[in-house]
């Protein structure tokens, strides 16, 4: 890759991760790399400026992330349409989307200029949430959108349909509709099972549903789904990748699919999907 | 049962509430019972007057419910350390608390004064929530006390100890503490057992859980449970029965254990705890 | 479709199979279909000679199956390669696989011939058991290839790999190697979750595992999964569809992947995946 | 406690074994304990003699098992009626059942003998499975009584009566009937709670359910359960702790209930259940 620039994106809650900002932009710029710092890195680094991060994949050609699983959901929306790659270096404990560890992140920075790694495409949710026939919100997202009650309400009930065909009314604490990315995270804890990302399907995860027989249901990644929030909305949210909430109301309809655009993660050719599983989920032992 | 008094607790939003009410009322006066009304029921009933529902069991020697499994857990809290005998008539689908269909109202009435029926105790939870040493709230309930992540937090962290030992650290959506009672109820939604309500046991039932090996755990139903919010608080809350919501503060402890009253249900010999788990779950066909 | 011949297979254990036998038979004579009758079906009717069941398939040009979804699973093994289309006839509850309530077999009848459907096309695994290197036993399935622990035995050990690339040590019951439509069959019992037959994906889904975050996985089509008994046999088996059953032994082989063939099975516009599996798993009510 | 005699029961397969035996039954001898030994562990010391394992119990004040959780399963079987007490020492990883280290071997014996110890009692299972009205088969189980499907066979129905009422029909692999002890053995790999060992009841969990609503089920300690093989039997089993298999038949009834004996474990103050849990399922981290 002839990378002419780096974007950085930071979590500096992380330790090391301001020693190790100090160090790579050193690193990057004796090799004449144009580096590019959003305000967050930038004060990290005791440099004036900075941009704002939306502005970030606008104007690099790839972005660095020193963070985690987290700061990698963020990268991938900054990323956006523009789909530009996004190389993850683990600050803390493994990740399933950080790729490199932080002893090898020079090596694998030399790696990605010599153009020796592949482009890992994953499925990204869009979806729009809209009221009487208005579109009130919308965004992207890589792992999840999570329709769920209120923190005092006792249930929400959801109207589902796939295809402008209706699949069922859910009672429960809500749904998680999600890329097979998401499959490991929250979608997991509710009980939904692991779908290998290379897998072109979304996934509805019914969270504490009252009817016993909701089971997670896996569907193509060309399908449209309807999510109708039919109960009172007594404080419902839908949220994005954990980060963004946006109210309900009693009426709203979440549309969420497939979007057209990937989120392009750089991987090297030794990385095993199947080896982070076996650790995260320890199955080595026991 | 030489009953003096019923006091009268209903659930106007059911259909045919009102007419069963003023049906039973004429009914109980023929027989000279002395029929004693909450404002609500007084006011369906076009009567003056009628007491607070926190003074109905004080007054009464027996309760009886026009309502659902929500209007029995009312009924149980009102009858509180008094455990005056509840007779629950179902005014809508079967539940696992109202024991009588309303087509069996007068000869169930009738059963009751001849004393023809039996009591079914039910253990119940008395909760106390500690921050900096003091109480601040506290309550008993019949099914469960929920401890869970305001509607935006990702996840919450609970520090779990049993009679002052540490069990775990639960991170999660939240946690569930029951009683036999309510392991039908959200207990079962989020993956946890049917406990027979003979059974003298607590049940933890940990909510979407991060940790996959963080099961439902059945314990002795002597002991003390102490469940600590050590992550932030971001709108956690604890819900008493679904019903009274005590907003959390970041290591406030809610200290749970069995009452020392129970909720004393009137039940009649035919019927079977095992009939209604069958119906109720469907088991019989399919 | 000109159909010149129609196969019919019969579960002769279904009330009113003969009747309907009967009545079919003669109104396909009366519009000049030819009639390919098995050996069952033909002692049904009373008629001499009749094809083994593996020849219906090369002589029919659609197959017609009066049962339920295990007749059709038997009909989808016998289309084997050649891919005949094929109408299920519902004659007991209703199916996943059987398409047609019985009342509505000749208006079905008259569409088929009238071209009035379409097909809808199932993937279907093939195996091959290895021993040493040499096979020993294969097949093709529409629902699942089973490897399960003997009767007396507590648990076997399986290595599973996929694409050649190690996944993990399982020790449990078993494992259920699935196809979509295989997800409402024993899988789902299992704790797997329901796979719209469109999605090309597989599923692995442990039976009873040890280790409790072995959870089920999804992968990609077009990938082949290895799965070696490494735990003593005592009677392990791996079972085909619920039908053929292979004596494992320990060190054997089970090699799983997508077969080239299509199971084709005629549907109607209006029939709906989602009606079926509301009506099945009982979503509609409680 | 004045201990007199010593029997103690190994499993040769554990490394160490051996070693520890010879040092262990010198250290004995040393301190003028009488020590009782069964074939297996005669031979592996090279003395001649050594009992039957069934009269090592008839024999001995106190059992030292050298093992695994298995090996503790038999001791407890062994020990039967007479409730001697049982020290084990674990030989691998760590156990539920086994309370010593193999390090801290030496410490704990001289703490039995000092009387500085807890007796955890453990409620067992007695069973008998009747057919025609005789009793063909019965045992005494610490963990659990499983009742399972032939290999083959893709289900059995059960049905089950707890205190003389029909509960349910139950479809599919099979029913774990388990102790609190057993709740952390195969019944949680079934999808069953963890239940405190002081907790007085039974659980009944479905392995595999055809019917998904079908649940563990956790039921009052003095209870009678019958479970009866209402399908063809096609190699169906009753299993007694994962050891003993009964084949079953058509119609048989296995009766299971609290046995009048329990399991007398020896415990030491700082042991604690929830630590072994915790390292157990790995609470602890991730």
């Amino acid at each position: 890759m002839k990378s002419k620039s780096i974007g950085i994106l930071t979590k500096p809650k992380f330790p090391e991760v301001k020693t190790t900002l100090h160090a790579v932009v050193s690193w990057l710029r004796e090799r004449r790399i144009d580096v590019i710092l959003d305000h967050t890195s930038a004060t990290l680094l005791g440099e004036p400026g900075g941009l704002q991060k939306t502005q970030l994949a606008g104007k690099a050609d790839v972005l660095l992330v020193l963070g985690g699983d987290g700061t990698m959901l963020n990268a991938a929306r900054l990323a956006g349409e523009r789909g530009i790659p996004i190389l993850g270096v683990n600050m803390g404990g493994l990740g399933f989307l950080t790729e490199v560890r932080l002893e090898h992140l020079y090596p694998s920075l030399d790696r990605v200029f010599a153009n020796e790694f592949v482009l890992d495409e994953r499925l990204m949710l869009r979806t729009h949430v809209h009221r009487h026939g208005e579109t009130v919100a919308h965004g992207v997202v890589l792992n999840d959108v999570v329709i769920s009650k209120g923190t005092l309400a006792r249930m929400i009930e959801l109207k589902i349909a796939i295809q402008g065909r209706f699949v069922t009314n859910l009672r429960g604490d809500g749904l998680i509709v999600s890329t097979p990315t998401g499959s490991t995270a929250y979608s997991l804890s509710a009980g939904g099972p692991i779908v290998n990302p290379a897998v072109q399907a979304l996934m509805l995860t019914p969270i504490c549903p009252h009817t016993l027989t909701h089971r997670p249901l896996i569907v193509p990644g060309n399908v449209e789904i309807e999510v109708t929030l039919t109960s009172r909305d007594d404080g419902a949210m839908a949220t994005l990748d954990g980060q963004v909430g946006i109210a309900m109301s009693q009426g709203d309809t979440t549309v969420i699919s497939a979007s057209e655009h990937r989120t392009r993660l750089i991987r090297f050719p030794e990385s095993d999907y199947y080896d982070v599983l076996r650790e995260k989920l320890k199955w080595g032992d026991g």
